[in-house]
């Protein structure tokens, strides 16, 4: 029995991919060694979301004098929260095989192995296939030199109890994420990041308004701070001031991921690899012809969403058509509080473009951002001054995450910075501040000198 | 002295109009006889949207067992969530003197009366002007039969205590925001609605998420009750089962607003009126020839960033430019928990539209939303099925307000349903849905069936 395609990894890469060619009538095989979802469902942004839902409640009740609300608060229940997040994961999963049988896809729960093109082999069975879709994603990094009792992103999930107190090592994405999570819950938590700035990734200003948000929560963030020495227990750093240490209950790694594969076995089957990653073209397609790479095999942010898309770009092309990524249109998300998300051009990177015009409207401003009880934070919007294109957007306000929903729609109409402006956003709303910030590019503001 | 304009009203029609005016070099005057900001600012939107935020989290910290918090709620403060509420009001308030100020505006504090189309009397004086904007905006409606111990939405804002109990008098939008504001913050509510459901201008799904949300918080409704006497301390109504009687603290009627003018004297200069409204064209003409008129005093739905919007456009008739105000393109927004949303086309008018195509993502299907402890609510896409036109949608979830600003966005850059099942949202997002309802209508959703 020959297959259309064959999915090995079943994260939202492969098994988007793969529901997507079931649905399109290809005969799709899937194979997942672990449990359908990935990462991102079963060790990532589902189980932090949920956790971060938990621990933001938490903070927001025990700090609502000023809203009328006063509360005695009782220790935060981390076995509550992770049981929370346990069937919401598990739901997740079971919605997942679902969807997956829905499209006619076959699901294998083993382990597979690329024999060539056309050749998967698990558990000692071969399964023949006309198009192959590599999948497997990625793993925590747990760099030499830290001791084995330090725990990544993915092995925090089997905590039984809080810690009293972590030293989380590596303030990108994932470090801030944990770092809010676990300090709103009363944690006490340290950061210690190598940069000078914290997700370095994002604009500074960005940077600098998390570095805030998360003081204010009492954690203790240390910039260029390079890990010397990692024992249980304790962590040893050296910062421009020297040395130090820090005791602590728990030691958190969020230095990075890297994927998962072999690039020497990959390489002798004819599929090029580059700095650790797959090489692909714009149709996902690597150097074998018939297999594709995406997601965290291949270049470009570790996201899920970004995964997915490619998933589709790959079997737009099985299916014959021809669907470009567009890597300028691939938002990115921080889930704190406010949450901040970005798209496009940065602001550093507009300032070197002549032809980039910028506005930023700070979000204290807003009518609705008051009534919400949100000062900090801004939404800027970066436009090609002859053509009005939306060139790009940084968001920092609550459920930015889902605001920039508005830049990406009018990115992906080829929409002008004045389709933005014109447009009757409802009041009050943090929305407006979109409106007010593309008005603000075109000359015309209300709520803006 | 002559001005370019002058407006009569300093809401968020007037004073976004006499902003612009200002900016764009035109010498205008603002009359305003009481606060800043209108309504909207003063007694409407702002002012229960800060005392919403402030009922939600009430709520909120005192349901949180599930999400692994136990908190020992003290009653809610009032006093503080209105003094949190006068600060943000004087602020804003603040800010719109600024930004007059700053577009050259003068702004006048009094009571204006027009003379002719070119004359406006205050307090003896005479202002000439060669334009004129009408936006003097509405005033809460006490039917006849209902007592004066009754209070408006209006008056609400100058009670000392949250009453042990209230009857709210019609469950329009402002009723039921009402309803679950008082009743978060723990007061006894009923509402005693007319119509055979609540927020009749909504589709009729989005009548039962509402009162579903309000009878789990604890909210009495009677549906299709006419009331037949409104004491002090108590309120009396017919329903269908007969005439039943309620004792409660407070009665607040919400049974609509009507516009702040005297027909007759308008008529008298000339200015058509028509079922009690100014009759006015797409350039917010009226029939008086330089006289505009605006906001809560024309037709359409009475909402501030409708009177903006039409502010706006009247600014623009008077520079010599046209712009068309776009009612099909005005969103409405209830700020509930989950919020609803909406704009264009309903769901009841699609479904007697052969071109409409149509698709209903079920919230609760949503990682992010499941995340966020949200099970109920939808989004929901209608678009033309020949031409791929976004014709409507219907939003009910956390922040629809702000995420229907991606339907806005979509719909103003003329964008097509392709466009928004295309695009690469962040995972997880509520706003994933949006692109799943507008994939769903496509053919090739992939979280749906």
């Amino acid at each position: 029995m020959k297959y259309d395609v064959a999915v090995i990894g079943g994260g939202p890469g492969g098994y988007v991919a793969a529901i997507r060619a079931g649905k399109l009538g290809l005969k799709t095989v899937l194979f997942e060694k672990d449990q359908l979802g990935g990462t991102c469902l079963n060790r990532g942004c589902i189980p932090t979301k949920a956790l971060l839902k938990s621990a933001h409640l938490y903070w927001e009740a025990g700090h609502a004098k000023e809203y009328g609300i006063h509360a005695a608060m009782e220790p935060f229940d981390f076995s509550q929260a992770m049981h929370r997040k346990d069937e919401i994961v598990s739901q997740l999963r079971i919605g997942v095989k679902g969807l997956l049988r829905n499209s006619g896809v076959e699901v294998v729960h083993r382990e597979a192995k690329l024999i060539d093109a056309h050749r998967i082999e698990a558990d000692g069975t071969i399964w023949e296939t006309e198009n192959v879709i590599l999948a497997s994603g990625s793993k925590a990094v747990l760099p030499k030199g830290i001791s084995d009792t330090a725990m990544t992103s993915d092995d925090f999930w089997s905590l039984a109890e809080l810690p009293n107190s972590v030293v989380i090592v590596g303030g990108g994405v994932i470090g801030v994420e944990f770092a809010e999570m676990l300090s709103g819950a009363g944690c006490k938590v340290t950061i210690l990041e190598l940069a000078e700035r914290l997700v370095a990734a994002a604009d500074p200003d960005i940077s600098e308004i998390l570095f805030d948000l998360l003081e204010k929560k009492g954690v203790e963030i240390h910039l260029q701070a390079r890990v010397t020495d990692c024992l249980p227990g304790e962590v040893r750093f050296e910062t421009k001031e020297g040395a130090s240490s820090l005791k602590c209950d728990s030691v958190l790694v969020s230095v990075g991921r890297a994927p998962y594969l072999s690039t020497e076995s990959l390489e002798k089957l004819g599929i090029r690899c580059d700095r650790g990653k797959i090489r692909v073209n714009e149709r996902m397609e690597t150097s074998l012809p018939h297999v594709y790479a995406i997601g965290d095999l291949v270049a470009g942010p570790m996201l899920a969403h970004k995964a997915s898309a490619e998933g589709l770009a790959a079997v737009q092309s099985i299916a014959g058509g021809n669907q470009m990524m567009r890597y300028d249109r691939i938002p990115q998300c921080i889930y704190t509080q406010p949450e901040a998300a970005w798209v496009g051009m940065s602001a550093q990177e507009a300032e070197q473009c002549e032809q980039a015009d910028i506005f930023t409207y700070p979000i204290g401003h807003n009518g609705k951002s008051m009534a919400d009880g949100e000062k900090t934070g801004f939404i800027r919007l970066i436009s090609n001054r002859d053509t009005g294109e939306i060139l790009g957007a940084q968001l920092v306000c609550s459920h930015a995450s889902d605001m920039i929903g508005e830049i990406l729609a009018a990115m992906q109409a080829e929409a002008c910075i004045e389709d933005l402006a014109d447009l009757i956003s409802p009041h009050p709303t943090l929305c407006e501040g979109i409106m007010e910030a593309a008005a603000g590019i075109c000359g015309r503001g209300i709520h803006t000198i």
